[in-house]
């Protein structure tokens, strides 16, 4: 029950056009996504000229058609996340204006009126080449939220110079997004580096006793570097909405 | 080598009173902790008015009172976390105006220039009553680092009217901590009901195949609300310390 | 040796035609299952009016057949659980009444006399899109079982109002399913809104750290609400028997 | 914003005295506990007669009289679970009327009007005697919210006739609690054995593989026996609510 | 109904005393374990001459003494395994003559007429010292089944000729149990040695990556050495039972 | 140096055709598998009209088939077990006179001199069809070594009966062999129904939280019914060979 | 900032033509792997003759031929592990004289001016032969380093025989590296064998409980022979790596 | 059977003071322990000077005094590690001259003829204070192998300058012990500093999701620095076992 049909119900009380145990009633059967609590619906918020997000996991190329068509029929364009080669194939050929990233494994359509650009920077640091299509669906998302992203690849602890030779450009970030796998050390390395916000993100990246990422996750869990805070494993889209979260609203 | 020490081996290089080779070796061994990387070293910069910190878990009381004897010296204040019965009375029994905190298990002296107070509040949420000493060792982090925190307490999703009352604290607050044991289910919630960042901590509450917090661990690593970061279970210091990278610096 | 045979075996005792020791090594030799245990066998007191189940992963499709035929030999119908398109082919392909369900990978033939309709709802719940397959067996198992059932569909917590919509479609059910991956979060919620019996279903829903449905799994066992039981991984059907042993008796 | 103030702003509404903006904004701001959304509190609907229940572990005995005290107040009774020894005897100091279970490690203080005798029994099963103290919190649990109980002891499937001794039992029981450690077998051949709900509780009896009641919780998890559902690990209490929910209507 | 009741039964039925109908409702209702499966009650068997086994751990003494005291009634001695300090006491109090063994953690009171001793000898192999306990539990089990057993001690494959250098123990034996914690190894290399059954049973002996007898229990699971069966960690007893078994029947 | 060469060389010194350093040389540099040590070398031992038995997993049809003929030329005949279809296919058209097993995955091609055939007879139960690949690689191990087999399925412990119904079966087996997936409970009951050994060998069969086969291993181990011994997930073919064990020398 | 360019730049304040404030600055942001710390940057020492190793696993051939050739153009040669058959083909077809491993899954071009060839030896010690992928790959990286090897295969401990009979390789070998899968035991019994450095690799060779590998890695860290290391399960090259990380510099 | 002994036999077989088939006979049954495998008993060639090492753990006070009096007597001199306080005083009161170390938790009785000082150094390097035990084991259990070490303590890589600063001390050491808990990162950091071997030991240190040490155990098993190797959790012992067999021959 949206807040102006609210105030109508209130105004016919007013009027005497509606009797008080009747408008009673109505509000006690008023479901609650109805009653205007503008923080209940996140994608609302997220939407002012934001693009949806679609997972593509385990979906039919044809469901996320469907689904990206009636998106984009509300005028807000979409992001698809997961989406393997068939889903990209699909979502080319019904938009061509789509941005399809084959490394990120993403296709976003922009909405006309995209979200205005940001004016901080996001870090997004990996520490091998394998862990790019996690960092670059992180880029991804970003990008469309409308955050700038500055990449600082390869630096992985093994060779300590690498990052410490970066360190001009960890000091322009306002967050720092590190995407690790194997023995997911880099965040410990640069959350001792910086004060800025660092998320860590585990990858699948490895074999053996990485164990699928349970290895740089628990690593990551237990950083020695105060402060870092860790997504799931291969969750870029979570880091950067993570990054979002904190640059969404000026402190 | 401090950047003066750098400054005096150029000038004397250009006085001529320093060859170029002498002064290459000494470039050469110049320990890197010597160059003046700022920051390189992160706990002079939280030590700007800032405590600095000492894990109590593991050490003998006189050790921690030794470490803290030095760190006052330096005018400094300190902040014990992890300190069991036995070295809460030691450095009480030290020093009169320490904050003892038995249920944060901390001490906390504040130094001669206590960092100023911030403006942006940090919301510490948590699920059930035994969630609390890991929210207050959070609480009494981010007090000693200067910012206000708010608590809603007892809000656990069985109960999913106790949340929702609170959703004007919640919208008060710049960052929120959710800290919660058992099923783990309230950051979910509640990164739903928000859009500032949301840093969750498991906690170890619970028995069974609770695991000693691997399942609240799991359960917040694959929230269903985008953007929710985890620390370690039990680690309300570090998500104070997350929170406080994100309020450290203006946006 | 069935309740008639004894019964005839008493008989020639009482008539003199069989002498009591060779009537007591008769029933020593008994096999258990024909001493009339009715309770033992549970199939052919569910066979009344249902449809035997056949769990069909890991048998080829020839095998199944087979089974099913001689299943309708005995009039019953069946339901094959975890067909595979393979197997949904080959069964449609022999049976044109058959129902298949390629969601819920089942395929059902009803019997000749169908279980009496029920009078009292399951409401099936699930979290995200993903979840459906795990809902539509649970679906598709109670329809053969006669009972009536609801749809809440994508209702996860991270949009906390969606569940709390759906309440009065909750109040209705005497039964709920939830059915949920990733963090599974959203049983504790159902559990806390209504006090009829709450079957949590975890699902492979995920990925990383939710380790193929352990992280839901954790959260379920573990919910803070008080009564919410807990099936295996994906086992929809077993929910759905579940729920039926709790229809099935008026209480 | 309980029903009966919105009936009264309603009244000043439609008598003139509150104007409708006025109205709208204190609408707006009613906590949702206070909108009389009857099914969100689950604890006032229990409270009928019942006792509220108080988990005691790891809480401090003064802390628990403390809330006791409070539960009393309202007339209530409570029930007190996981009380060590000391809890136990803070608690039977207090209240001299109180049943205390050392074995369940159970107080309970019966409130002013307990809930009505139920006619329907649970049977509470055991594998071997060191599952007891689980059961007998199931029992203790069940008997607080006037539901009887009948215990089978000592059944557990290596003596599989001790089981099968008891079908008359069994066959009166409305639901059936299996509590059982070690392998953990025992609810798979209750289950084969009855029609009616099953609730398996494994318990942290056993040692080495038995890995403090995860291998028994796998074993029910994976039961052949289908619509077995399944609690926490020594979760006696839930399982008790778990047949509460079922038995608490008719149907 | 033991078969004497069920002669008498029958008898009744031939005389024309009782009516076929009532018989058969006596037989229906007839518990399994009164019609004399002697197969079903294991328990008997064994204790021909056997004394029963009390698993002591997580019993009260004063509990235990209770059991005891009602087996000694029935003559037939008793063994209690996993007695700790206060156990062993309570028990030697009570019977003088009781055999107790600190090590083995057992107290072992032998019946009036004792099983005859066997002539097939068990090597008991231990690779280290610190598993004795468990190696200990086996001898003393064997011991009270009539079983000669044979020590074979610390003979750990670090030091492979230790284990070389008893090849002719071990060519003496009818079944060898191997005891071994850490890496477990020694499992593989005697069942390379040997023909006879080779039962292991990891211990928790190790630390660190060992994580209570996972470690060797792994290892023995995938033992190189074919045929070698494995027991629960820590399980001396259960190991004993399986050479029993072995050696209960000429083959 | 087989024991036939020692005598030589000690021959040879003693006819002073050979002075005692060279013989002492000889003796030094003899390899270990040449001195005779009969228990050392189990393969000659099993050999003895028995088939070599290769691990077909992981290695090529051609690798295997060179393997088999290097075994053939002795005269011995060879058993390829885990051989997938492209493997079975190459050794059934080298050679004719394989015995191929499909659901096995075995290639049985007899010696020259098969083992004489014993007369006690192995017991190969499983709970339910799916096992029965792992029954039937044990079954065809066991009739490789010339042992004979009894075959129990689908007696799955959710419908007790069944194997009740089969006392007389397993009464009359030397050893029992329990192959059993998901909840692993068949083993308990059948070790407390027998006193022969019971050798229980878990599957992967099942799904969700079986996590291939670690649920039914963990109940194994864990069996109330003593003396029950374990072998590794899925492996057959080392149960047989326990069995074989069991059986191969008179007791 | 090469050593060459901080002379010269010492040189031109020396000459007077630069300021000490610039000089400094300059060296202010001379990033770290410009200050010619010779051990920062381990690959440039490796590189004295060594060909670079480039892991080829998740690359794609394209992608793994142009790190190549840019490798080549330093005249270093390159060594590509984990090279799968369509990599494999990809740099043979660019590069006729690379000598290609199938077994090793390794692409080796040596480079213009190979590293120097050692005069001690690393034995390679595997259990079984599906464990030679493993072992190949450590010895195909230390003939490219210019070590010697020895292989000693298919010893695993069941036949412990086989190992002793190699005592004399061993005794010839500088480090041994000792690959096995299943149940891990090898190395123990090497360790103990022999006085220097052992390295233990686990294979993910097995099945069921060695759960990829687990097992043989827990029991290789729990080896009863001190100062055995571990590697990653499957590691061949970080195996070689260790030996020689050991061989490099005369002791 | 020794050397001599098996020429003797000869020189008798030689002298026709002994028959072939006595001789023969006498070699079949000496136990492998006496042929003079010289490099089978590992301790006999440690002992050359060097102490006896006794593991200390689940062992009585009195039972370890009794091995160490039995090796005195020896004059080896003894090193008792994992010694409890109970232990160390026991030792202590029973030999002067042992060197007790509590926070190694060793004691050390020197041998009458030590062995030869060392002229390499092992570096032994600690992320933090709390793993300083662990390490304090590695170097005494050095120093009574006669090997000089240097201790690097608490640098960690949150604060990576404070380990780059060690430079030189690193690149002084022959082999390098890193010893770390938590996130166990500092192994890969310092494996790509320098050349020399790296053995890297997790520790227990930590909490939560560290896991008693599974947490930097992973970690450096996937260490993305390669040739680094890792002995079990809290195994100071075990490395430095592993640095002594580098050292102790040329190469």
């Amino acid at each position: 029950m949206r807040r102006e049909r609210v105030r109508a119900l209130l105004a016919e009380v007013a009027e005497g056009r509606l009797a008080v145990d009747v408008a009673l009633a109505q509000l006690d059967h008023a479901p609650v996504d109805e009653l205007g609590f503008a923080t209940l619906d996140r994608h609302r918020a997220l939407r002012q000229g934001f693009p949806e997000v679609v997972f593509g996991q385990g979906k039919e190329p044809a469901q996320v058609v469907a689904i990206c068509e009636r998106l984009e029929s509300h005028g807000d364009g979409f992001l698809v996340t997961r989406a393997d080669a068939a889903l990209r194939a699909a979502l080319q050929g019904r938009w061509d204006a789509a941005d399809v990233n084959a490394m990120a494994r993403t296709v976003l359509l922009r909405g006309a009126a995209p979200p205005p650009r940001g004016t901080q920077a996001v870090a997004i640091v990996t520490a091998g080449t394998s862990d790019l299509p996690v960092a670059e669906e992180a880029a991804v998302t970003l990008d469309a939220f409308g955050h700038p992203t500055m990449r600082v690849t390869d630096v992985g602890v093994a060779g300590i110079h690498r990052i410490l030779a970066q360190r001009e450009t960890l000091a322009g970030a306002a967050v720092i997004i590190v995407v690790a796998g194997m023995d997911g050390a880099l965040p410990s390395v640069v959350g001792g580096l910086v004060e800025v916000p660092v998320i860590a993100v585990p990858t699948s990246v490895g074999y053996g006793a990485a164990f699928q990422g349970l290895a740089p996750l628990l690593t990551m869990l237990n950083s020695c570097a105060a402060g870092v805070t860790v997504c799931n494993i291969d969750n870029g889209f979570g880091a950067a909405v993570a990054a979002a979260r904190i640059l969404a609203h000026p402190r």
